[in-house]
């Protein structure tokens, strides 16, 4: 099979390690001529993932015609806000037989849509033939062959097989499943959770706190889904618990990052230059609670989270009015 | 509420103290003068709890009889496999109307009972009288007051509200469930998945595979669990997705110590003597292996490592041997 993977940062050249690992020819595509001849020509991506060589069936190449010609599969791995302008001139190129491949997370500001959503819509294609991949997949872990399980999702199941089976590997292990919806909510909003978990260990909280703030959260990103038509069973799997759970976990995440700045006491704006920028989250979080609200859905973290970041308070209150609410049973 | 808790390790004595800040008043019993006397002359535990100062509400006694003279509430809080020597004496000790709660986790050996059984058959009383009480709850963190939740458990809907009621406090969010088999299957079959987690981190294998593992682990205990009767939400609860984050997250728990030491290339009796003493999931293993093929229950994970542990597969093979897995649908 012939894939090509549209970005060259480190989630897009991983997985173009991992589809040749798989024993996929891959072309990746970049805008950078210098980051292609060195991908093409001495195996290695020295920006994104350095100390990585990677497989002599990946090639690299700025022409977008040329990476694109005949392929079987276009993974999609460029910023999710310019995907849009980015895909759009690429309608013609992309060949009537090729299935397309959303890594990206998160939903396009302008417009609320998911990720894959703008995929079909800017390449004209069926939702049919977009699937997305979502997991605990740190890209760094994954260059390095460390073994993990992913989650390729979408509408039809023949193109979810096709996907999981192009990235099935020795150390990469796709489940298939149906519910797009429901992955891609939770790509989107664990990142609120993230800020939540960094802000209680900002404060000094272990294990059980964090463990707490992570199985609650799920449970409000779960109530979220099935609100919205999402299956139960993706709030457990690798794209809801495990990529929570690795997100939570990873030093590198800037939601996480941003959280501990402000749970040790920074303002939001000091947060933000510490971290060397905003953090997904940061933004996304009101849209979630207004989303939640709407559907009449109760998230008090994400309501905590943006109380803390946006209106005042207290990061010493946000633990307090989590725990003070009243009794109840488990559950969703 | 005057409560009487059985047993002056870390655990119980610390739920004497989140009993006492919840507004109790707490009788520690345990068979130490010394401790005994520390405790309620000087609100000190140094053995379990160094550096802690209990509420002036606790005191402690070697007297049974003294122990639970009119108490509201009983909670058992020592070795499980000692529970039911220890607690058939009390039977007439108990009053009619105290409602028992289990801190303990696992199986008793002999039997295969789980803790609440053993509870209510040692003391004779009914189990609308026993809950049990699980979550993310390292102990450590709760005595320095540190934010969690927890599930309170029991088949009478009334003695879980009790019993939350009593242990509700501006740090400890006691959730309550009436799924008792699910809730202590977890708390048993978690050790195992703690071992699989330290066998990954002991090969070096980082946040990716530790969360595949916790989350495929976690799926195959609901799929044992619903087998047995249990209720899906308990294993996304705090009893299920809780506890087993923080059990795997924690240096100090032996079963994740042992199985780092196994995955670093340690035989078992090696790690064994490493960990100081043998584990909890080295044991239960294989009976957990053994109740999920009585009831057609895959387990990978489970197996694996009784096939490590027990069999001789070489630790490199595991991860082989559970990516290599067919292609599949995600799910239970």
């Amino acid at each position: 099979m012939i894939g090509a993977v549209l970005g060259t940062g480190a989630w897009g050249t991983t997985f173009a390690q991992v589809l040749a690992d798989a024993g996929c020819t891959v072309r990746l595509w970049g805008r950078d001529a210098g980051v292609a001849a060195r991908i093409t020509t001495d195996h290695v991506n020295d920006k994104y993932l350095p100390g990585i060589v990677l497989p002599d069936a990946i090639t690299a190449t700025t022409d977008v015609r040329e990476a694109l010609d005949g392929v079987d599969l276009v993974v999609v791995a460029i910023p999710s806000q310019s995907a849009r302008a980015t895909l759009e001139p690429l309608r013609d190129l992309v060949p009537d037989h090729a299935v397309v491949v959303s890594l990206m997370k998160g939903v396009e500001l302008s417009t609320d849509r998911r990720m894959s959503e703008v995929v079909a819509h800017a390449l004209g294609i069926d939702d049919s033939r977009v699937a997305v991949v979502s997991g605990p997949n740190l890209a760094g872990e994954i260059a390095l062959r460390q073994p993990t399980a992913t989650v390729v999702s979408s509408i039809d199941p023949q193109t979810a097989a096709l996907v999981a089976q192009a990235c099935s590997s020795g150390y990469f292990r796709p489940y298939t499943n149906s519910d797009v919806v429901g992955v891609e909510l939770c790509g989107a909003v664990k990142n609120v959770i993230a800020l939540a978990v960094g802000m209680a260990q900002g404060r000094g909280f272990g294990f059980n706190t964090t463990a707490t703030v992570i199985t609650r959260g799920l449970a409000e990103i779960a109530r979220l889904g099935l609100a919205l038509g999402a299956d139960a069973e993706t709030f457990q799997g690798m794209a809801g618990m495990g990529d929570l759970m690795a997100t939570c976990a990873s030093p590198n995440s800037r939601n996480h990052t941003l959280g501990k700045h402000v749970g040790q006491g920074m303002t939001l704006d000091d947060a933000i230059v510490a971290t060397g920028g905003t953090a997904e989250g940061v933004k996304s979080c009101r849209s979630v609670l207004e989303l939640a609200r709407s559907v009449g859905v109760e998230m008090p973290i994400t309501a905590a989270v943006v109380a803390v970041l946006h209106e005042g308070l207290p990061v010493v209150e946000m633990a307090r009015g989590l725990l003070a609410r009243p009794q109840k049973a488990e559950g969703l």
